[in-house]
């Protein structure tokens, strides 16, 4: 067996513990597996006294990450700092500077210097790693990069956050509304307590812009990414989905389209029969349409230390084995921009609800607002009606270009009777 | 870039013409993400005149598929003639034995002689690659080997055979019986004039056998897998799987148990809630169950040219990119023969139907050799009864193991008013 491969980790959080123990607990697995042991010879974290159940005493300790990442005598640096800036940064970029592999979970890092720090990566002839930064338990940048790597991708998407899914599922089993789950959700951990990052979109986009530069072969273009979260999600709406035969789920799409490659986060309606709608709770799931393929569909934990570190350690794996590939699929300067769409230039049919105070006329001035914008309507719901009271009324509209569904709910939120702005969610035909 | 991998392609049915048209098609983009071209050296068929929509006239023709996996000019030999013995064992122990790599779809091959051959290309430095063996449309056997190999894994299971799947699903929504849908997948060239490999469960237990080697780290132990097909399942067992809240799935289920590692192909009642009870129609699916990712499950189609020929290309770049792993997730030497156990053992719920004539004391004659046999019923259905008719009656039985429910089921068929054999069918918790 050769020698082992040295690694060291920066950040002692839930992954890097959960890391630290999955590499003692199947030690003799994980050298059988890829021919040499792997040796964690440096750690760094923030506290050095604390206690996190896990035993470093083999390291040796670095108050400083990105001295760690220049002088420990490694051949990995394992990045589990988070942060797209600041000292996340430093480390990845000391560590390729002094020749090392670098594997991370750090999806901003990678949404917004993904290129450069490739192109670093390569210049140095080390590996940029990063399995972890997108759904953890689910080894979806090897299944772009190597498995379905014959295709020609025509759309990859996916529910890529856990946080939102499990926002959304209970707001669909207990009928409660959304302010109500989050602060359930930060009560149990599953969410921040800042939770911008998840619930609007962002993160989605984070990851959706890793996986479109993959399966596209073009520079990560976080820049173009379309994002809406859920926070307007009502539990209304979630009623009147489940009535119209759908599931509401937050999205990250990235697709081909004639006007470019549009990336796009927001909440979908998705059919009832789909398989991604019967992704519940913090699962993830990432669906890639290919031209051999067709179909593949991923599922698994999106994050948590296990699925986490399993992601972080094949990537370890894969380095000992000597595996690798391009850190995008292709060499950084192979990568191609090509042109990006907007959310304007989306087609698809769409799902509206207002709330309209009840009185003579309403509806034809909805009507009219619909012929102007010249959006055609499929059907229309209303339930319960006390004359003079607000109720909800629920539209959905044909397939329509996005820019004329806009024009048609600007229009309708200048009507009097209708009082709130409305709700608009886009449903998918996938 | 480097030199071209020249490849030889022995076999060229559907997938064959598949893997050719994908090369062909693809050519730049396979180069640019393995770093260098795929080139068809040398082809071999049984019908050199043969037109098969697709050119391969670049390569040197082989009438004799062994010759040229021995001569041509070739660094991988590609296998798909198919049969676990004759040419196609030739031809890849001729590739091997010539020091060229081999890729395969070929799964009867490997389920019976897959360490030998690890063992043989392991001595000459070869790899022996496979992905298009197992689920052709979902890169399960580089996760199993690779994205999810920090894991010890308790469990893998899915659903291995379209065709089955197929069958299943269509009596589910027809209402109409196995021998009649059998027919109609015939006509549509979903299944075989002899569907025994497929409707048997001997398909689905090449897969399984592979799958549960990398899983479990023990050498390919096909002779080991309990095998029951879906022949003897009826459309009336369907209507009443979903009245209990199941669906009915061929599955292979290969786990860790206390009396050793045990592989079962056999139909399975699956809750209705539970992802791979979504899998329709000619899908696969395949869950993977392990200590750190929990779970994960991948779905895709499981046959056809173009998921096959996007496996077996995965394959090729792959080798191309200098990527590879021991056959079985670790070098042959190092597959540990663990126990293996055998069904008996199996510990599970039941589903138990009986066509019953309906007269005075069956059902105390059935309690008692129930309360004989040691096994609990959980419940007890009967449908419309005519006193001297036939009547389906169908049972749940607790927990038990199959020994138990077998030494059951043996006296109930012992009771004249039972007038056919029960038919059984295994509950799964998961």
């Amino acid at each position: 067996m050769s020698a082992p491969l040295r690694i060291a980790i920066a950040g002692l959080g839930t992954v890097g513990v959960g890391t630290v123990r999955l590499l003692a607990e199947h030690a003799p697995t994980v050298a059988a597996r890829c021919g040499r042991p792997i040796e964690i010879v440096a750690v760094s974290a923030r506290d050095r006294l604390r206690n996190r159940g896990c035993d470093v005493s083999m390291a040796t300790w670095y108050d400083d990450p990105v001295t760690m990442a220049r002088e420990a005598d490694a051949d990995v640096v394992v990045e589990l700092i988070g942060g797209s800036d600041g000292v996340a940064r430093d480390t990845v970029l000391a560590a390729i500077g002094a020749g090392r592999h670098v594997v991370t979970a750090n999806k901003a890092l990678l949404a917004i210097h993904g290129v450069d720090l490739a192109r670093a990566a390569e210049a140095q002839s080390v590996h940029l790693a990063y399995e972890a930064a997108v759904a953890g338990g689910i080894p979806i940048v090897k299944a772009l990069r190597e498995g379905l790597a014959g295709n020609q991708v025509r759309r990859v998407y996916g529910i890529l956050n856990g946080t939102c899914n499990y926002i959304l599922t209970a707001m669909g089993e207990t009928g409660r509304d959304f302010e109500d789950v989050l602060g359930e959700a930060q009560h149990l951990g599953y969410a921040e307590a800042d939770p911008s990052f998840d619930v609007d979109g962002i993160d989605t986009g984070h990851k959706l812009a890793l996986l479109a530069s993959v399966a596209f072969g073009r520079p990560v273009d976080f820049g173009a990414v379309y994002m809406e979260g859920i926070r307007r999600i009502t539990a209304m709406d979630i009623t009147f989905a489940e009535e119209l035969g759908y599931r509401i789920k937050l999205l990250g799409v990235a697709e081909e389209t004639e006007h470019g490659i549009l990336q796009r986060v927001h909440p979908c309606m998705v059919s009832q029969g789909r398989p991604i709608a019967a992704v519940d709770g913090v699962f993830n799931a990432v669906v890639v349409e290919g031209d051999y393929v067709d179909r593949s569909m991923l599922e698994g934990r999106g994050a948590g230390a296990g699925p986490t570190a399993s992601a972080v350690v094949a990537d370890l794996m894969d380095l000992a084995a000597g595996r690798g590939a391009p850190t995008f699929g292709v060499p950084a300067d192979r990568l191609v921009g090509s042109p990006a769409a907007t959310i304007d230039t989306h087609v698809g049919a769409y799902y509206v609800r207002l709330m309209v105070v009840d009185r003579p006329g309403v509806f034809a001035d909805i009507a009219t607002a619909l012929r102007d914008a010249q959006v055609s309507m499929e059907s229309i719901l209303q339930r319960g009606h006390d004359p003079g009271e607000t109720v909800p009324v629920v539209m959905t509209f044909h397939r329509t270009v996005e820019a004329a569904a806009k024009r048609a709910l600007e229009r309708i939120a200048r009507i009097d009777a209708v009082v709130e702005p409305p709700c608009m969610i886009r449903i998918e035909a996938f």
